[in-house]
């Protein structure tokens, strides 16, 4: 079950050869280690495990949302069942923590502890942000700003943790790790913001699911939150029971007469451009901020 | 959510009064630490550690055993639903973790790496029983030896990490350590199967579920086990679809006429009395064994 959430092994066992992930995330660590002067080797086990931890989260969402397809592929609980994903979710999460321990060797003990702890921490704001998320597809109303707070948790510390993890094994100081962390949360949440953008704009055949998805589904992401605050109409259909196709286009005309795609750009912007800002503040040469941000652009590019 | 799954609460979050569990990992682990001159001040992480991990395996148990009542009362999932109960038991999951990283300062930073990694592997065996027991449950036959290393990983290892753990915060040696662990691993197998003879001969009112449950649920613990080996009749009873109040009266009276009970305790001996000469070889002084064979037989008589 885990070699198969991992993309290695189709359902029969046998190898499995398209891409199931981007793995932005032990990628992300890898970077900024690197241009931080840091060696590959020794962040291995660091990269290893935010994947792991990633993947963990991806197999427990996916039976929370009731989710049948990931990446093409049938998710795990709908293979295995429930119970038997509940516990692969359980096992991919201490061997996350058990890659992290092999660290050990690699960086000082004292630093060691410190990587675990902000690794504590990601955990607890992942199911900090998965409660919310949770909790608002329960309420009629979500503030943005309790979005933002959601996606804070549910996305962008694990990207922030990236980014300090990589720094501290590449031997830098916490000032600098901090800087980089506050990096990962702001590109983080631009990250998710561009997500519920293509989520209803982008190509269905590149993101592996129909982007009317989110639709269809009344997921409350951020497009959808500007846009009951300014639309009666769109209220009204999001409190039917369920939206059919016919209502899809509905709530796709009334976004895009309230120039909704412009509003969420603009906000997906400013989290950007805070993310530079911590770049800047962090203090690295040029060379490592210009590689750092090819990295980034080469994301927000991406058309799938 | 978490504060109900401890006890601490009822589902009304007002504060409740009755014992839900006996808190005998923690009890274990502090006692271990005190006999062998450690303070319990610096072992009440750890010890919140063990407890935090034993409640997050309970709520995702019983969302895959379906079990719909724990300690008389409805379980996290019963009342919140399975999505916030995969995420209570994560966010617990991730508590513990938390807690054991405040030894930090009580114990060497190389110790408490060292303790870190023994709670990876605890957790690493916790999901490998837990995969077992529901694998065990498709299975028509199930070895004795393959149940007794489901047992081991789903709730000795926990114990024996709760004595390993003890003794190396109160300073022993990794020698001394590694006895205690095999006492604990000798010691939770045989509180296992008493567990199993309680589960059918023991008394309704004080486990807090019916005691027919593990028959009318068709559980197959060691006295089914054993049973199942030569007996027929209770292969057929088995292989039906469910079990009624007839069947279980009938179960009970095939166990009882092939003795079943007696072998079962046999075989609980045996590993008490393993547990025994693990805590001889851990050299302790006389007065400190003695104060954990009290503990633990204590355990042994409860009626409960």
């Amino acid at each position: 079950m885990l070699e198969y959430a991992m993309g290695w092994y189709d359902e029969n066992h046998e190898p499995y050869e398209k891409m199931t992930g981007k793995r932005l995330r032990p990628s992300l660590l890898l970077l900024i280690n690197e241009v931080l002067g840091g060696s590959w080797e020794d962040a291995l086990p660091a990269a290893t495990a935010v994947e792991l931890l990633h993947n963990f989260s991806l197999i427990h969402d996916d039976i929370q949302d009731a989710s049948e397809m990931r990446h093409n592929r049938l998710t795990v609980w709908k293979h295995w069942g429930i119970p038997n994903a509940i516990n692969a979710g359980d096992a991919m999460f201490t061997l996350a923590y058990k890659a992290l321990s092999l660290l050990q060797g690699s960086v000082k003990d004292e630093t060691l502890i410190s990587i675990w702890k902000i690794f504590n921490q990601t955990n607890i704001e992942l199911t900090r942000g998965q409660h919310l998320d949770m909790r608002f597809e329960t309420l009629a109303v979500v503030e943005v700003d309790d979005y933002i707070s959601m996606i804070k948790g549910k996305s962008a510390f694990l990207l922030a943790t990236c980014a300090q993890i990589g720094a501290l094994i590449a031997g830098k100081e916490e000032s600098v790790s901090q800087h980089l962390h506050d990096f990962g949360i702001a590109i983080g949440i631009a990250f998710q913001i561009r997500d519920d953008i293509l989520g209803i704009w982008g190509d269905t055949h590149h993101i592996g699911k129909s982007t009317d998805s989110d639709i269809l589904t009344k997921k409350k992401s951020l497009p959808i939150l500007y846009a009951l605050k300014r639309s009666n109409t769109l209220r009204d259909l999001y409190d039917k029971e369920s939206l059919d196709e016919t209502d899809v286009a509905e709530v796709v005309d009334i976004l895009n007469d309230l120039d909704i795609k412009e509003q969420t750009e603009t906000l997906e912007k400013h989290y950007y451009e805070e993310a530079l800002i911590a770049l800047e503040q962090s203090k690295l040469d040029p060379a490592a901020s210009q590689k750092i941000m090819q990295f980034v652009d080469m994301l927000f590019d991406r058309s799938y």
